[in-house]
């Protein structure tokens, strides 16, 4: 396993194209704005090396026996299950972000399984190819970016029928020795993070979208990848001199665009090709493991109700009944969302290949509880936090020669605690629920490993309405059963 | 194990004194009110006794090593925990309302722990006795009252302060052979159909309050206990000639006040005995059982949305965009509420005494979103019932010569659905959620296990907040903390 | 105007054919389950004939220049509609449920509109015909049945295409002196109350359906119609002894199937007469005012909020901050119910016929709010009153030699209140919560004057889209609008 | 009144210190972080000016009978509450933000019945100077600060007991020609852009605070008067070069600390000096008024309505079932929200002063529900703009030579949309939902006019509550009423 600094250092050595406010990025370890991002996913390894979180931040690989990062692991037991989410959680809490890492260990996991089933249909042997790029991930402690989501142009239409056939990642020429892609994957977390890039296709297919059905994975730096990074509310606040009005000083996330300009891809990181009918599956696989992977948000929520407590304490409310009930309220949805990702890695089950699969009813369900809680996490927290979050000078002000003693004077809160303490923990609540980390808290986790109607559908498909039906039809009577207490 | 038949001529042996609508119940047994809540307690039997259910409704004593209902099971593992909580839907979709045996299960498991652990601090021998006791429980396949709650007067004061001394339970006199206590127990579930009724103090308790810290068990038909059954909605439904109306026609609940008017309880029958101590972990270990055993209403909520799916179909209204979104709501509603029950269980450990203890904190999440959810599914249930569910004319009118086919014509809904049905399901519907199971469908659910506000003071001690606290201080710079990334 | 005992007796001479359980109601005036309801309708008479609500609950016939009560006038200016809104609150507070007598009034109401309306554009005289109805109505101070909805039988089909074409009131025959109809109405609210019967389609309709485009009045007795009561959640307590367990001792409410089976209507009694272009106004405006009615709703809501605030004092909680703070929450939900049902009335406008006519967009809105926040008053009011409410024994338990001293001496609360009085407070809440008024503000508010979805389809058409889209654009740059600022 | 023209040029006029990143801001009026904020206030003489607007922003004064802004009228009916309502929706929909100037008209409103009553008591003569303060005003066509909030420090201390005496403003001489004050307000709303300041204590004091109970005005660029900015979420990317990225590419807001360092106040400004039993009025006047005056966010909701249907159309996404169904959900909820700031209006009432008052009870109502509606419109919101929105590249990004091609490709929507009009609505929902908008628009909302459990007390005071325990106990017989229906 890399240690934090060795996983720094080989980020350096790739050669990527990324641009950033219309302009190519020169050196993207270093990068103000990106860096924070980099930071997160270094908390990956270091936490690996951390005697009291090994036992939840690494595994025993399945193909050598020796120990792993658990985010390059296949899960091959419900406590493996039940450890990821926990490890979710525990990441999100150090953190105070989205660490990134998690999207590649789902996909790993996901090809683990469709992989072996297309080969069990079709005669293939995408599963050998996979279990050796897995190895290689593993014994070189890897960060992949899972790339699923492409642009989709008109929402209405599928595939083939875009106007542009590239606003779907598809295949346009097949060669002997591997395959040409064109397309882009968009929202992709951690993207300039990554050493590698996994795609897969965003929807289920038919026939005649079957070049759209395609998975393989590449070095980052592979010739004709572009990254365009997305920007972020407050993102610029990370180039200005001061750290407390950034809230997290340390840490953040990014998102980008990645472009695919017809890149070629060796037939031995090729997953999946023209196997339409996978498509869906392998999907839904990759779905259900990364709405369980919204574990990382009860985590980040456990930071912002200690950032809201600390609020309360610095400004003497901290006592108020109504502000304690709120707290307990936030440690209440907090909660139940650990219930929903703890619960749905308890239900798991082994599948054919022998990867351990989330209950993939109880996985939606808790996604689609994340879509909801965490903005009522972070509603109650800007009540407790108090209007000053919003209109506090920045920390320029509180050093200025002129001003900043009347800043000083007039934001002290409870005897004893130092201004800038206030400043900071407001900055940091201002941070998770309207600056950088909200773009994670919030919007990714409305949006992320797919959006609420998503996790709506597969809910109505997996309720098992005829035996409810049933079991009320017995009971009025509409159903005769006699021997009902036999 | 009793065969259900077996458990309902066990009850006829027994003498129980109770008291209905000012009178006196002869037959309790054959009591057209009283029997459907015998009925949900036989099938607790019956399902033990199909084999399609004996891994979930039996396991194997820990004390003989025979196989038992998992009503009388001491939990030796996670597993046994996760199981429970599956019984309990089960049980729940199976009757479709309260089937009141979970209370005295509740109770033994906490006893199991709290008795040895009494032992352990003042060198008594309760957990000797509690054994001995347990195996009788098991091998007779008892049905045990876990009776906590005492009327509680004036809430305001404790035990020693109120003005009449009875309102909590309390040992009035000290013997040789046994002890002498008086008092009550209110909102009894099940007490008629029980063998065994087990008593525990109900608060936490102060040297003052020393002779109200008393746990014992007696037989239900014990000398100087009275039954009072207490009154439920639509309770009357059931004199009258047809079924339909009852709307479940097989099962339902009942709760009663016990009195205990100078009752004497022999020594080998006492397990706690003025540790006043110990009263406090007595009821929190009983609470947290007893708040996971709320999976029951997860199975209840399975039944309700198979009625509204059911009555949305009869009346042609189930292909409508709105339906089908409120039927995945109260889907989604309830597997979260599914997801407490797992997780709470999943996240057990095992205790000094060998019994396995649910995660407290997740137990109490779990029952806090039960004393909101199922009301919020009810209203849904209603809205997609429609208005006739509480204007529709009584099953006799529809058996009427002269009117019944006006009934018949002008209640029918989608073509080649028989009239009676549609009846029949928005009955049940009505009894979900305005009748007999709507006491314990919602307003069980919101108080017992403890009232929403005993939940929400326990979510406030086991959240954890220092840690929180810390973690937020560390991100926004008020901790410095330099090595974070190593 | 009438008085109430006036009203009484005028029942008393209706020749009315009424069925319950089967059976021809004999005398419908004193029926026990009817008269709670009689009560509730007499009290608009008792409330008109008091000087300090004269104000509200009378107003000046537009007709006749003299004073009515108001549940016959037809709203003349904005006062008018917002003292209907204030009159609903102070009926629904006084009588604790549904008081029937609004469905009429805003049947009238409607009607002045509609029948305008379609004489200008058809130059039929109905409007005339009406306004002599009217004045009939309002000298005589006559109660009206509005009655609108069809028993519909499948929902997805229109009436011309059900199987049995009578599941929407029709015309079946067309004379020189009148017409013939067939059909029902169902869930008639305050049917046998009523000394008229108003009917009106049920939905917009085409060419097609043109027989059922068909309103007109009736005397409630009028040879061919016949009544079937709706059952209702613990009705039958009305035919005990005591009083106690009915929970409001006074006053209910009742709804009806009405049969009009071959029944003959006169000319001058008939307000629509196949004008299936006139049909969906009619529908429209009648639901919009009835929409409004449901201020009656934040009265019943004042009732159970004193109720629950009565019960917290007599156990002693009253001061507990919890308690405290959901008492808020009910009042600020009740309130807001309040906000929507005045502004839609002071929202008002002037109609070509001369009525005043409410802001129909806010009308719906404010119904949609009626099918949410009672539910959720209703489970906080839960919350307080504690289990005690649906395990409490009988009134005849209480009354009982021997085992009334076991009753009052566990069932007390706070010192110095007799539990009687704790009793009678509780039977209330559960008769507000589950019991037979729960009909009436539960599941009347979801799905009376229109179930959700119906107000839902009316907030889409009335939103005003395309200028909260312009605005939009305008700000964003992509409408450019040089001078925005000039 | 002023043209909107002449409004900038007044204010360029004035000698303001403002302070923002540590420096003094030079030319206040061209600053690009300040300017949006000045344009939405010049919004307000812009739309008076306006024919089409003119009734609702413009009133008649009472004082001169001229033709007046609404901003600087004294409500003198019903009907003039109802139109300031109107005109906050109306402005709040045209700006798309906070603008700034009816916390003003409420310092008015509220002092011109304080003073009165003040003088009433104490035969002071405080009204008489405010009237000649107010013709000022109104003659001027000026734009008044209210300034309220003091920064309060240890909110468990009153002012007296602060450690530093100064964390609530204060009189700290007195002289013959007037007053010399100390201390400051905090998030002073649009303070740089106002010709005035009015000066309210913040809360009900009693004889020992006495010093702190002191009202005045002045105009903003007096002597030792020192503006402090707030930043807000991404105010940045008003420095950048592109206006895209800004979302609103005109309007803003802002807050500003305001320090009074000794600054003297004539005793013709001074309008409550030491009546600390007049403290509490004030502020209770002032925050009902301004609680009301939060009809601005139902605008501002109008705007992200129509915001997240134009997004929902650009990606065509619009005519799925459930996106419709969130639009209209986001209507009901605006339009609730409408319905508390009309109904508190519309049942106003007139005060001894002449002047009209909001129902306090309703108008508290109302800004309890913005605490809460504008959160869920802007999760539902972010719900329809799908994940684009924190994802996108910069405008730079879209404008560059090198990647704009491919930011164009891939981020089209729906076939004839140019992709930069998506970029621009996706732009502005983050603008309402993350960024400087969403200052006021969410957090605003929460704290601005207070806290919510400020709201919450005050129902709490007004709710009414022996009427409703009465209403409850008559009817179920705790109170004997025989006459009931006479």
């Amino acid at each position: 396993m890399k240690t934090s600094q060795e996983y720094i250092e080989s980020l350096r050595k790739l050669n990527l194209v990324v641009y950033m406010f219309g302009k190519r990025v020169k050196n993207v370890v270093d990068d103000p704005i990106i860096r924070p991002s980099l930071n997160a996913v270094a908390m990956t390894y270091a936490l690996a090396a951390n005697p009291e979180y090994e036992d939840i931040m690494t595994a025993t690989s399945h193909i050598t026996g020796k120990k792993i990062n658990r985010f390059t692991h296949i899960h091959r037991s419900v406590d493996d299950l039940v450890k990821k989410s926990k490890m979710g959680r525990l990441m999100g809490a150090f953190t105070g972000c989205c660490f990134q890492r998690c999207v590649g260990m789902d996909a790993l996991n996901a090809l683990s399984m469709t992989t072996y089933d297309i080969d069990a249909k079709h005669g293939t042997e995408y599963n050998k190819r996979f279990l050796k790029y897995l190895e290689y991930v593993q014994e070189n402690d890897l960060v992949c970016d899972g790339a699923m989501t492409d642009p989709k142009g008109d929402r209405s239409l599928p595939p083939h029928k875009q106007q542009d056939p590239d606003l779907f990642l598809r295949v346009v020429e097949q060669r002997p020795d591997g395959i040409i892609v064109r397309g882009a994957k968009a929202h992709q977390t951690g993207a300039v993070n990554s050493h590698e890039v996994i795609v897969m296709p965003t929807i289920s297919m038919r026939e005649e979208d079957r070049d759209y059905a395609v998975s393989f994975a590449l070095p980052s730096d592979t010739s004709g990848i572009t990254y365009v990074m997305g920007r972020q509310s407050c993102d610029t606040r990370k180039l200005e001199k001061g750290k407390i009005d950034r809230g997290n000083v340390i840490f953040g996330g990014h998102e980008a665009l990645i472009i695919f300009d017809d890149v070629f891809v060796p037939w031995d990181r090729v997953f999946m090709f023209r196997e339409h009918d996978f498509s869906g599956q392998l999907v839904e696989q990759f779905a259900s493991y990364h709405r369980q992977s919204y574990a990382c948000k009860v985590g980040v929520g456990d930071v912002l109700i200690g950032a809201a407590q600390t609020a309360a304490e610095f400004n003497g409310a901290d006592r108020a009944s109504h502000v304690k009930d709120k707290i307990i309220e936030m440690n209440h949805l907090n909660e139940t969302l650990y219930c929903g990702c703890i619960a749905c890695a308890s239900e798991g089950h082994c599948e054919p290949s022998g990867t351990y699969y989330v209950d993939p009813l109880l996985a939606n369900v808790h996604k689609q509880n994340i879509t909801r809680y965490p903005y009522e996490i972070a509603r109650l927290a800007q009540d407790i936090a108090g209007g000053l979050m919003v209109t506090m000078p920045s920390e320029e002000d509180l050093r200025s020669s002129e001003i900043g003693k009347f800043v000083e004077k007039y934001f002290r809160g409870k005897s004893g605690v130092p201004m800038e303490h206030r400043m900071r923990i407001l900055r940091l609540i201002e941070n998770l629920t309207m600056g950088t980390a909200a773009v994670g808290y919030l919007t990714e986790s409305m949006h992320g490993a797919g959006s609420p109607q998503a996790q709506r559908i597969m809910i109505s498909r997996l309720a098992g309405m005829e035996d409810k039906k049933n079991k009320a039809k017995r009971l009025c009577g509409i159903i005769k059963d006699e021997d009902t207490l036999k």
